[in-house]
């Protein structure tokens, strides 16, 4: 869960329309299907499933991409890590309280 | 998205840790897959998929559903729309701005 800066929203959205294919084949490089970014209220809440096996490492392998560093250069100014957020934490993490299959 | 009444968090989260059978079948029986729900700061998430063909008649047959009635019976007194839902909206949509397979 992160804020979505009202100010920039339309960028967001704007960016979100149409992601770089550099940044979407890191995201498949890096084990992680089925995401998607929902908004409401001016909170994201991102979901995805991660089918790799070391799930530090893909994302660390993400944000040492070129391409997906330049995105998030565009994409971090919309956003604000929620009062929550832990120290240097971005997207916060939400819990699971339910699920079934 | 909607929100958790933090009197009723601990009420909430023992119910979800063991959902009654008949309501999970109903879940499934509505066409409803993959579901969960997310919890962070007092708000509720929920992500679902659904396979069927007629979205409308299958939360109908889930919402006339005896035992998912006195199941919602439990659990709506632990949640409140969030400020923005419309008028008589429970859980609040959010919106799809970001999804990739």
């Amino acid at each position: 869960m992160i804020r979505l800066r009202p100010e920039h929203e339309a960028t967001y959205r704007r960016l979100h329309a149409d992601v770089w294919p550099d940044v979407l084949a890191q995201i498949a490089r890096s084990n992680i299907r089925n995401y998607t970014i929902f908004l409401r209220d001016g909170i994201l809440f991102s979901y995805y499933e991660y089918v790799g096996t070391d799930l530090d490492a893909d994302l660390a392998a993400m944000a040492t991409d070129p391409r997906t560093r330049e995105w998030w250069a565009l994409t971090d100014p919309c956003q604000q890590p929620v009062e929550t957020a832990a120290e240097g934490e971005w997207w916060a993490p939400t819990e699971e309280v339910f699920h079934t299959d």
